[in-house]
């Protein structure tokens, strides 16, 4: 074990949230985010304020909305929070009733319908979701004190109503090998020194949804652990601008068009999605941001558990679809051809596909289940068939979606051809489709389908939508888990005429 | 219009209810049906008793489990009615909440796990749903008695535990053509005459689902109706065993197995399904039993506010899903080839399916709405989702079972041939596939297999599932009209930055 | 090993032949299965002539198609054979070319149109192709006598017009052990004695395709075989009246409608497919008609091979397919929707699908390339492809034929019923649909999709297209074989800009 | 009409062509187009020399390679000429029979595999080969002298081995108008003024394929055309660098990548594809090029017979699919998984569509048959057939690589973060995988199927694959003329016993 750097200032809970103020509004939430002095790469080179990046700032803007709608929507985007007795943010809002989870979905919904992207808040809120129960699971076994922990931190987080961010995903290196038996112990973030102040962390989180935009990084384990891999099962809470923590911006499709003048190429100009790797290097964590710390028999429910509560999270991307099913529309409209009724077909399979994912994600919420320590978890079977839906269904949303755009989508010139003088009359007159119809708009329509499907957004509402949450082979195994053959068996057998006679199988 | 026949007794309601005495148990029900008289006809021939005839009783069977799982399982299957101060049978108990509609759907999948069937009482379940709003939307149009005179009905009904069968669908002969402009009037059921006792009707009800099994039919419009149409706009309860009625029954695919001797290439010997053709010739309604005559705005309404909650009963088909897994992870297990990846991934590709569809049967149920008359309904577009679903998955949920069955499945030999003397032992030696399986086991679980993706319950799990409450085409034409494309034009123009300017094109 | 008995007559190759005499027109074919004194059972009876047996005739009509097609299109159906100087039926011809294998295959499609049935006759085909190469190559390798055996076989068949059966699948027990290994040694067919006259054999072929309709059937092993399975790599030619042979006949969805009266309920009343299990008890083959013994090394290319052929030879299965489109059409016409546009689109899916099944099978035939023997032999690959399509997309076209059907084809009541004095009038009343379309036009049609979809054909529309010449992970496997990932893994690299450098990866 | 502008060269045919010299080589093929003075816009920008820029040489390179392959693999990539008595280039020749088609199909699969992008000579090879039958067919009908100008333009283009673009899509502008009701004239290309050396055309025509790289443009109609639009039917010959051309180049996702220092982001540096738009001011074409004008009744075949040609040389896109199996196949191997059952059986559906689509390309050549000029045609059906699985299966491959390729494709920082000095390490630390493999490797293939589904190259890949020859409605519409409903309503009709009589309907 390496020994830590010792120039770390080893700072108490309190004087980390000293320095939070209370944020009210968007605004607030992007001041909240300048002069942190994090330490983030992007193209190679350090970014001074990343707030004023223009590829970064979509994602921060993503984020924004999310204040934004707790003003205008209170009652879909705020709850009122016993902890505090005030009404607070639905991301920072512990779930009290499937009703909850319900509100949530519906949430996520409208944020994709405004946004078109991901706005990154959601595995966060599923961590303190999961961890209200997992703390307290732990603490009726074996005594610890993690569940007062976590609602001191709450009560706190949701008085200065700050973003976390889940920090899930190691590296993994050898995929056959165990976070211990690793060539190089960091492939899997793990303690590296305790005292009585806390404790200090190594490794790295790849992927990491919104990290940088986020003022809190829950670190948490990403599969189960077994007792050797000990110093590797550690629950803690991270200001996303402490000392050690470097952030490497990962870099998505049609990332630089951000950099152009003109808005009309970025598809969707204001909003993006953000995923970071996110470097520990000794990283301090005071003993009250510690919630778990080699109880390592908690890491697979507590995988679990968020896998519930995440893969129904993916209703966002039915908002996403609603963009989709719009776009497609106005597109077709555009181009003249709405009335077709192949056109009006495949805009209704769009929407079967969309309410279908939407479907299994709100049952999922109503048919909530209240666990031990109160909260209420998402039904884990129709958690696993939202995702896994989310797996599929997008991806032909997409493929209809360009369908109807037709193949101007991908030979259309820049917005800077369109202004140049002489090609931008050409333009205009050549791209003339229904008269009363701007060319301008179609074109504005072409982009954003072409960011939602092949460019910036397409990360989010496609491969995201395949590996977010576990990639499909994940839900497929969640399945094969929960499908109760056994059961189903007995059915069949009873309407056989079978005598079931009990048998090992029965036991498998 | 023909004149009535003079001989039809013209019974009041009271005499009519008169005639029943309450069914507490499966076996009353059964004993119910005995000695109606009722005018039956099967492969040319009258039956005398369809109670006992051998391809019938199997679809009774399917109805007296409704009674008899009230009785094992009354949590699940009936409801404390108001109406009555009792707990009656769920399957006539009015919806007064969304966890209603739940329940109804859990109940509805029990039942398909237990008989592997259309088990023929939703549809009248969702009759009385609907009746529920609409005669009291009438009534505060038009001052009409008809909400006072459903109460009445209803309270009889759960007294007595009587089976409402939906007589829904006309046989619509050309179909380019208006009821009022048919050649042959009667090619829809409508009103031939009416006096102060009552009125009579004349025409018939296609492919109705447990007509024969049903102690009540209530006949309504299949579809909207005009004012030229107003004769066929009528709604009333009929007796099974009136005057005037005649049953002609379907056959279905390998019917007839229900006739040999043995059980076991029936497949599921137990249970069936039962669809007629109900030819009313000048049958007669009780104004009292009239809850619909000529208000025929309401045809509209009624149809679609119908289909709502029908269309999320198909949830019931999960249920016969969960039997298709079962018989599939059944007969792997006996080939002992359970233990392969392939296999396993088709038993979790089917359960996603089937989970799929439950979700959006659950998911409409929980969103449901309160209408004017008090009573809840299902969210329209889910409930759509969900039948549309059932319009696809169960086909691919059938295909893997027969992947996972074998070519056995269609080659296997009769039962006569297993018991024969020279053949039985030839054949048990040489289908004998796990050596701790009994043939027969195999044998059973391929016929059952048999049963219901090619022989009898096929028709239920396949074609039921593709036509019942309305087919593919249907569903598309209800998401269509409730996509609300301008709303999601707007969120696609918003973030492509179009200025949105109101057009005509907002409007359609 | 048993001991044979001491009964069997022990005939030579030339006293088999001698009771045959050629066979000219449908009819010699129908003439030359009587009286042959088969041993066959049916719903545990002892069939005392299966040639008048109504429910076994409708598949001899299939077979009595093919030499009837031979006369109606020569061109088509028949070819000239170096092998006796003449024309000889298409199904008895060496592929000489790929145009030849293309041309079986448009006879194939064109029998599917004809008998909307399986016409039994390919796997013997496909076996008589396997046989060429390979008994060329073990003679090659041992310096055997099967291939000139081959040839005078051959011979004698194109010039009597026999027809071949395939007896491969044995019936396996537990499929977790080799066919030494069985706890029964007969699960496996296999040689029980040898003498200077022949050899004897006892086992089974289960679901034998048109066995008992054979003249001649070839027994052969249905997998890869080790040095310890030598007594079951065993191939030889049995005539189908064989001393020994039992036939036990595969019962079908709807099978007992051949026994009612009238035509209509059948659906499809000429035309049938058959599978029986063949029981051998210590059958005779003399020597001149044993074309491996022993050589069990190439029992894994022989299936190989076979399934070359065989998985193209479904192409048949578009001839079906061509039925269903029609059958669609025809009552999509007869309800007076055929100009509605989703109509119109589902027959386009539905074409598409079997024209995607037809190019891959043609494809694969005219790609074939040339074996030692001289023989041509499909491109594996596609075959594989289009076998494996065949497991697919025939369910979706069944599917779609059914939406278009309207749910009356599983609700409509028995021929009987429409010919009764009481209900016929009232059938014909209601069921009127278009009325210039008689409604037994409609009936029947209705009656020809549930044949197809649900009833006795669908076993082999859909279940035998499933199965058939290999399960679909069957296929799986030999394109998993035979994708060649390095080559492509190769190009992947190349354009990656990766050097490529040799691993122990790459001898994978 | 507008007077053409008097400064045109009216060039003839032979100072045109004195302008080439034979190109033998890829490196003489670049050099041909330096120099030539073409007016292109990029990013709004006059472009100076296209070959230079980095943006438009991918393309360049993809058209190279097709003069490379003629000289690595001239079995494959060239074909003896009967005009010029050589061997040309197969993009060249000009199809003698079903063999060169199918040859022309295995070398476009070459080329995708080795460009893993569309290389843009298609189009043009299939318009020569739509030329010589339509030209043909025009003079037997109006003695014209347009196949013997065809014949002397295509010995020309072979001995100069030359590039032909095909100009075929014009802009359209209101769908539900034809070209001459247009209220821009020019919204369809035309002739603007006819003299005794040629005519003049004004116009545009839309993503054109290659145009900019080409040397020739093949004009022609888009669509059918009428007496009223005669002045649009109009086919000739326009030097890439003829006088009033203006290219204005399409921008694609990711294109700016091309400008980043470093090759690893790209995905694929090498190769990419290109469309522009292409605008048309009086430009003119002497008589011995203009090979239509005015002959309006064959827009209509000539727009059929390409599509024929067209649709099956969307097989290109298998060897696309080899590239995204080889890359799939690589990473999983990279990410230490490709053991894993999941994994191996995507890999096996991936190349299951791929093979799909292959089979149905080289199937409908095979099946090509001769017309009346004596070249051969692409079976209409199967061509269809095959360009529709394109509009569907390369999503589902390209969904099914990124599931395997797993999140990190759409969150791996840029090349210069792995290059600069304290990311770097960073990076190679935490994003090693299987130990023997080199980050770098893992990074570039994630960053070539990035490049293929969802940038530059995903261009080509996808949304070409949908659009390119026709968008889906488009191949539906021709199956559905070519589906002979009424040959296959007489094959059930005849299976179900139905007489049938001729009926106007018959006659559709």
């Amino acid at each position: 074990m390496n020994a830590p750097l010792p120039t770390r200032r080893e700072e108490t809970a309190a004087q980390r949230w000293g320095r939070f103020s209370p944020i009210s509004t968007g605004e607030e939430y992007v001041a909240s985010l300048r002069n942190r002095g994090v330490c983030v790469y992007l193209f190679g080179e350090k970014i001074a304020e990343p707030v004023d990046h223009p590829i970064i700032r979509p994602s921060i803007n993503a984020l924004q909305a999310t204040y934004d709608l707790a003003i205008a929507d209170p009652e879909l985007a705020t709850a009122h929070s016993p902890l505090v007795n005030a009404r607070v943010n639905r991301f920072l809002h512990i779930v009290e009733s499937p009703q909850d989870l319900v509100l949530k979905n519906r949430m996520q919904r409208r944020m994709g319908q405004l946004t078109g992207t991901c706005f990154q808040r959601c595995a966060g809120l599923d961590t303190i979701s999961v961890l209200h129960s997992i703390t307290w699971d732990i603490d009726q076994k074996h005594g610890t004190p993690y569940h007062q922990r976590y609602l001191d931190f709450m009560r706190e987080a949701q008085c200065n109503n700050v973003i976390i961010g889940a920090g899930m995903t190691d590296p993994k290196g050898d995929r056959s090998k165990r976070p211990h038996e690793q060539a190089d112990p960091d492939l899997f973030l793990h303690v590296t020194a305790r005292n009585d102040r806390g404790l200090y962390v190594t490794g790295a989180k790849a992927h990491m949804t919104g990290g940088l935009n986020s003022h809190w990084i829950c670190i948490m384990p990403t599969m189960n652990m077994t007792a050797a891999d000990r110093d590797y099962a550690v629950v803690g809470m991270v200001p996303g601008d402490a000392e050690g923590l470097t952030y490497i911006y990962g870099r998505q499709s049609c990332d630089t068009r951000a950099l152009e003048a003109g808005d009309i190429d970025k598809g969707n100009a204001r909003y993006g999605g953000q995923e970071t790797l996110v470097v520990f290097d000794n990283v301090f964590i005071p003993w009250e941001h510690v919630l778990l710390d080699g109880e390592y028999e908690f890491a697979q429910p507590m995988v679990a558990r968020l896998t519930a509560y995440h893969r129904a999270s993916y209703v966002c991307k039915t908002g996403l679809g609603d963009v989709m099913v719009g776009a497609a529309a106005a597109i077709a409209e555009y181009n003249g051809a709405d009335a077709a009724s192949h056109i009006k077909d495949k805009l209704v399979e769009m929407t079967h596909l969309n309410e279908t994912i939407y479907s299994s994600a709100i049952a999922s919420s109503h048919e909530a289940q209240q666990l031990a320590s109160g909260i209420y978890m998402n039904d884990e079977m129709l958690a696993n068939v939202c995702k896994h839906n989310v797996t599929r269904f997008p991806y032909e949303i997409s493929r209809l979606a360009q369908d109807l755009a037709g193949g101007l989508m991908v030979t259309l010139p820049s917005q800077a051809d369109f202004e140049q003088e002489e090609t931008g009359p050409m333009l205009r007159k050549y791209f003339q489709g229904r008269p009363d119809i701007p060319v301008e708009s179609r074109t504005r329509i072409l982009r954003l389908i072409e960011n939602m499907t092949l460019g910036r957004n397409a990360v989010g509402y496609l491969t995201e939508s395949l590996h977010g949450a576990g990639s499909p082979q994940a839900q497929r195994i969640q399945i094969l888990r929960g499908m109760e053959l056994e059961r189903k068996k007995g059915y069949a057998q009873e309407l056989a005429g079978i005598e079931i006679i009990a048998t090992d199988a029965a036991a498998r």
